[in-house]
């Protein structure tokens, strides 16, 4: 990922000086963020030791609107002991600035590094860190509609088009207009709702050893059904990576985290296959619109939509009992 | 710049594993590096505070063979006192090591950030720098050809051809052919030699206010001669980006600097114009070619060749004394 917005020594100084941080000493460009520019910053207030941020500018997906959204959120979480990123607010107390036209915030930064083969106990700790932040949200004030919900898979099944998802694998286009359609004519509105993450994947959450220091990338959090999240977490963190392979020893790990504080209800549970094929159908589609509207050459590597049209096989012949690592 | 090796967490803590700085508690992927693969990487012994190093991955560009130059030069100027970084040796005192056929090394972080519109303080610090590791490399055993000397530039010449050249400017093709010939025919030889940096543009120097806090990227170092790394370094610093205005006030503070330790001899200074001509000429070739082989639509930032070509036009105008900024 690259960074998109060229900030200067001199106006990264200036910005950084607004947040009563003290003086920049350091920044780099960070190859992270799926849309963002991001900049690992260091600055130093008089006698103290330097201290770490990240700093991010917000480029075309994400919607100004929606920022006191996500950096409340975080504050929100942080403050009730979840590990998320504070934001540091300005000397105006405002959670984000405009600087030509595009909005940045300063996030605390948060030691810890992204697995990409997960072991039951982290999937443990992952599964006790989002109920975690499911019961802390509960009195989170704001709400935000999931743009990614049914409604959203089928503006991107059209936008992807018949023909595309033909061109990514002959049998696509048919299995997930089947899917679509099934999910539609089943999904459910009675379960309970709340604050979900939406992404959590092992990239977007920092561990050292199996502790959770961080989860991260807060920018399709949502307000949605919370097994839903359960379920795209079960998605993110208990195959392999294409999607081939179910490890049950870290879906019941997820599962043994999740119940640790929170626990699913046997109406949640009932529907966690349903939910499953949701959450697959939803990256399916997300890395397909990518597939077909990322040039080759482009130096981002395409994730392959079809490991996630394998989960949704999975799920579409899964027990609750399996999703829950039975 | 993107990252173009993956690392997984797992294989990352156990290459830092093998450098005796403790355990991994961080790692960022950055974006900065022409050809290589960077992360910003934190690492813990027991007891003590975390420590920050750069993990490198040598990509196409950097031949493995120049490691032991590059990486060895930066130890002899540390070690002689120049805000250059160490190189972070393995347990088995090795400088580098190889990855599933890449050389990677550890490299000590310096704080600092680059500018982009370096003030006179900032030019004489570097002009100062510079001439410290002039004299500090005067005892550095190895040595290594440029490869971006005369001969290296009739080859991207032709690699660029003229119906390239053309095609950025039309009368590009001309006026690279002239000024080869012409430099090719009174190119000096008997100027003194030494270790070079050839590369020491604001980017590749990290500065807190007026001062050098590390001089880095030193995947250009070469044996040749050290007024031409001048005349580099003058072309870099005392121009506006796009080339068209010289600011005599930055020229006269970087010969400031570099005159309080080493000083430039009447030799030396007579040949500056043809110098500065040959290093707006050489970063005009590498520009184009660079220009002419990246795709339009790749996320990188491909920088214009005409900004050299128009300082190798100020070179050819120039006296000796506005090359120091009289």
């Amino acid at each position: 990922m690259a960074v998109y917005t060229k900030l200067g020594a001199e106006t990264m100084a200036a910005i950084i000086a607004q947040f009563n941080v003290g003086t920049l000493v350091s920044a780099k460009g960070i190859a992270e963020g799926v849309s963002n520019s991001n900049w690992l910053i260091e600055a130093q207030r008089a006698e103290e030791k330097p201290v770490r941020y990240i700093l991010t500018v917000y480029e075309s997906r994400v919607e100004t609107g929606d920022l006191p959204f996500f950096l409340g959120l975080l504050d929100h979480l942080a403050e009730r002991g979840c590990p998320v990123p504070r934001t540091i607010h300005d000397s105006d107390n405002h959670a984000y600035r405009m600087h030509e036209g595009k909005a940045l915030a300063l996030i605390e930064f948060l030691p810890g590094v992204s697995v990409d083969e997960p072991t039951a106990g982290q999937a443990h700790a992952v599964g006790a860190a989002l109920a975690q932040i499911h019961i802390a949200a509960a009195d989170f004030a704001q709400t935000r509609e999931n743009s990614l919900a049914l409604p959203g898979w089928k503006v991107l099944l059209d936008a992807c088009g018949a023909e595309g998802l033909t061109s990514i694998h002959p049998e696509l286009a048919m299995i997930v207009a089947r899917e679509l359609k099934s999910l539609a004519a089943q999904w459910p509105t009675d379960l309970p709702r709340g604050v979900i993450h939406a992404d959590l994947f092992p990239d977007n959450v920092l561990m050292l050893g199996e502790s959770v220091t961080g989860l991260i990338d807060f920018y399709f959090a949502c307000t949605d059904v919370r097994a839903y999240d359960y379920a795209i977490t079960h998605a993110a963190w208990c195959f392999s990576a294409n999607g081939a392979v179910h490890y049950p020893e870290r879906a019941a790990a997820l599962a043994a985290g999740y119940a640790e504080t929170h626990g699913l209800s046997a109406a949640e549970i009932a529907d966690l296959p349903m939910l499953g094929q949701g959450a697959a159908l939803r990256f399916t589609l997300t890395r397909a619109y990518d597939w077909l509207n990322t040039p080759a050459d482009a130096l981002v590597t395409r994730k392959d939509p079809m490991a996630f049209a394998r989960r949704m096989d999975w799920y579409a012949r899964a027990t609750p009992a399996q999703v829950l690592g039975g």
